[in-house]
């Protein structure tokens, strides 16, 4: 019954596979090999775009380092209250740009809305060199509430974003789960929407250490590779991050372990909300479900073994008894069912 | 008719006497003059403290080396969302810091409450290394819409960063308007009531460019020295700074030249808000009026050669017709009867 | 006949197993996981010490995390002109560090000494604020030119170093090739000489991606958590580092291809001495071998399918033919022989 | 007997005439009034160029932010080992660029050569992204040791540069001084010659704290604007830095200033160099004399009232005795002479 992230989770099988395969013999190091220049022509082929790839082995990486290009150091972006980027990074985006500022608004459903970004600027008119001047606009994808945004969502906010001067990042670390959830094309939920870089997770959706920063535009590239190597983020031995983005992309894969993850997710949400006394907070779009228990029951299934975290979130409206269940590749519907079993006696005792 | 800001103002004629007479023969560079050290024994005197005194030229330097010292790189630091070190530094606290963030919060009347900072910490539960860890609280004093922090307010505040680990930076650009405005002892206006650090503003009441960052505990100022040495911010003729403080605290010049910038504001407030049609925003406690005109009395007053700035902020009430008036110690009583009268005839205008 | 780098090789078979056998199930993310804390256990007994140990995946992670606790963004890093920071981390020291200077100072055999320590540090008395003061001294280990500090050599530079202040970080990439070598205890080449925090290699012979900073006193690792979580070097599934170390550690593994590796080199050498118009440069005490050849003789072997690269360095007496080879845990004993027969044709030849 | 520094000494009469006189009524902030584009409209004259200047109020500023924008964050700044922002700014250069690296290297007089250049460079041929990319070369005119590049070896060395793809930055702290001594004119010393931007002095010439950064080709001075706000180096009284300058440049002042010391320096080396025992190091082309007194001397002299420093440098060919002594536009040819005599008296003695 562990609901505690999808990163406490391995390596899909075929991804191992292609790590173990990778591994005869010499091949030119820091991505000057074949298997680099494979994953990388998938990546155009999946977002069907001549886009300009960087692989790096951590989200946190991807983002500072795609930031970094998009924002001089003492520009401003624009992201929700619960980002990643705004909680969960200490300080990276602010490191990899020497200094960029964020600023974090609020949003229902996890998401920013055309309108609240419009506010927000409103409130920094272009006063050069006084105020920083806005720079980005970083959104997430599926956002950190487990909600997605829509094709329409994000156009309109590219639009709003690019007709102020600013590019647009996405975070997507759990981009696959929103591609399987929707069915749209990958490029559909990105470029052709109006996204000009999207950080592309492996890790959370079964790569072992695996993240593409794509930029759909090259230009927008910049110095990004000076960066990187800087950053301590050029591996010598490029190709086993590689091979996993060629296994994850092979035949689907990536949405096979993606969808799964969002169906246990579903089941798991429509089974909490048939349990009287539990409340789930926002919609269960992809591999999340916010959920608000009983008092005390959540201390109660800790004890019966299951494992997940409170949901932590600067948000006005937060629920104390908050709680964030997330579900992988791996989950088994049996885990799922035995959580359940687990959530309904605990609701029912006195 | 000019209320653009203090600082479009010169320098107070004492502080101007000082600096020309500072100018005799030779003196040890970078600080080791006796004028450095008179001007640091005065401070200690006003502020009833042995405290740690740096001088500079700039309030951003000020704010962003105090900071610098009280917050590590991936720091958070927690301040008023109309701030100058949020809205009117160009990043320069991330700059200082080396990537420090700030978390811009809301307050009525340009303050902030000790309720809205617990609020706004409990969102950021201690999460080593996840989340950016709270470092410093941020105060200004007078606030940056023409407020003043009561004693019993800054107690309050500071009790709170304290508990939570959080070390407390005072804005003070405009802190001799908030002596003057109150007769509070410097001392209770400050560390007495839990501040760590003061950056106390010369160069908007009078000065010609002069800041003093006061350490009120030797053991805070860490390694500013160097700080501020590689920031350029340390003057090798260090005695023309010192000689400005010097003059500017003797026998209350700098409580005389903030008390009449006060009086000019309170005049100009108390006659805006006898006419009809003008909205006074927040009571006017400094030396800065925040007022709404009708529709179009803005651009007729600029018209007829008054100088004002609309008010930027990013708050959520923001009037978009707010206009922000500042007096300093030069601004004449007559300028200021000419500009009522000018805003009666224009608000009388059909 | 590949002598381009020893990270143009994959990984060692038993630390490919140590990665597959380590994908079941699910972990506590982030490192702690029981994986991790057994790595780091191994680690304290290779080392006889109990040491903090930091996992990350590539070396210029490993120094720029490790320096950036040792010197304040305005200090100054002694090293050896030819080190890896200084010549291949594009700037990584300075970006970890926020700024620190780097000093690249001269010694003969890829090697600094107490003297030139000494000299080097007497062109910068100690002048605060004015001076960036010197704060660490960094040592690679094995050198970049193939060669290997004694235990002596290692006492007397930071008995100097911590004479005056400074903290001594050595750059162990090849530290596996020096214990190999010399079969001198790895405590002994390290902590008990006065060596403060080891970056110890992994990835150079035959991991995957695997480095761990090791800081032999616990109170020097200061925030290092935090700032390897905002550089997006904290792994979620740090147990794919882990597992590598456990592996490299098990039963001396690491010894063994280090071993390998620096047979092959002393292999190629001796060969490459015997052959009339070569000229081995440097003594060949681990996997590297320094090398200038004959007019044309590079060319041509590189046309004959060998693969090389020329000695970057910025010393003095550069030989504009110098080149470097280098062996590795896989390089076979078949294929050095048939590259002496070459290189014997090539210089043969008119 | 004050031959300590140029910058102990106060601001030249008609400067401070100036900043009294520029002291009425108010003027627009930040320089948007009426003195700043008078003080620039004179550099364009002196300089025969439409040139780009910003002000700010240390020579550590202005070489900090000139750098910035020279300089990507990883980037290589070549420069003299002897150089002010190598030794004396306390990791400045590093810190406005977000941690470039300096890459000191020697030279006789004080001065780089081509072929100095060329030789450092060749040792870090162009390898991207592992070495930092040599982005800036760094002239010093007039020079750490006092003498002057000529117009020659300035385009010469520029034109080494430039062919490289590194733009050249000249600190010209002491730049009105070899004006005056060469009596060449400012734009034959500068950007005729090839340099890129000069940081033109003020401070060290009898100005209280004045310098120009100022960008031959506008282009160039990129987004220096914001870099100097969030640096706390925008004067809100701008206006009184531009007094400085105009009252500087008005009637060839800063040369009549400048002529000044440089005779001091010149009648006080003449009259040393004729003392046995004593010996001047380096040719004294500007205000500053470098000189070897016999063991024991300087001693004695700081006791009979004489002030001057040892000379601070990392170079190999360091006499253990050297001193430094500035002459500035203050000095009194009774001065000098009253200490050739102390000279004269303390050399003689047993």
């Amino acid at each position: 019954m562990n609901f505690a992230s999808d990163n406490w989770w391995g390596v899909a099988p075929k991804i191992m596979d292609a790590i173990s395969s990778e591994n005869n013999g010499s091949s030119p190091a820091y991505g000057g090999d074949d298997r680099t220049a494979k994953a990388k022509s998938r990546l155009s082929e999946v977002f069907e775009c001549e886009c300009e790839v960087f692989f790096v082995s951590t989200g946190g990486a991807a983002n500072g380092l795609a930031l970094s290009v998009l924002s001089p150091p003492y520009g401003m972006i624009v992201c929700h209250e619960d980002s990643h980027i705004q909680m969960d990074e200490c300080g990276g985006p602010e490191f990899f740009s020497s200094g960029a500022k964020l600023l974090p608004i609020r949003g229902d459903h996890g998401k920013l809305t055309a309108t609240g970004v419009i506010k927000a600027l409103d409130g920094f008119p272009h006063r050069p060199p006084h105020g920083a001047p806005a720079s980005a606009l970083s959104l997430t994808q599926g956002t950190e509430t487990g909600t997605i945004y829509s094709i329409d969502e994000i156009s309109e906010l590219c639009a709003v974003a690019h007709a102020r001067g600013l590019s647009v990042h996405m975070d997507g670390a759990r981009f696959a789960n929103a591609v399987a959830a929707t069915g749209a094309a990958p490029a559909e939920l990105s470029w052709r929407a109006g996204v000009d870089v999207l950080c592309f997770g492996g890790t959370k959706n079964g790569c072992l250490a695996a993240e593409a920063i794509i930029f759909f535009k090259r230009e927008l590239a910049g110095d990004v590779e000076f960066r990187r190597k800087r950053a301590g983020h050029l591996w010598s031995k490029m190709r086993f991050i590689a091979a996993q983005f060629d296994a994850y992309l092979d035949r689907e894969y990536w949405l096979e372990l993606a969808g799964h993850a969002n169906f246990m997710a579903k089941t798991l949400s429509d089974g909490l909300a048939q349990i009287d006394g539990v409340n789930v907070l926002f919609e269960t779009e992809i591999n999340e479900v916010f959920v608000s228990f009983p008092n005390g029951v959540a201390e109660k299934l800790r004890n019966d073994g299951a494992t997940f975290y409170p949901w932590v979130t600067p948000g006005v409206s937060r629920d104390a008894c908050a709680q964030r269940l997330i579900t992988s590749f791996q989950t088994s519907q049996s885990d799922v069912e035995k959580f359940l079993d687990h959530v309904q006696t605990q609701c029912n005792k006195p």
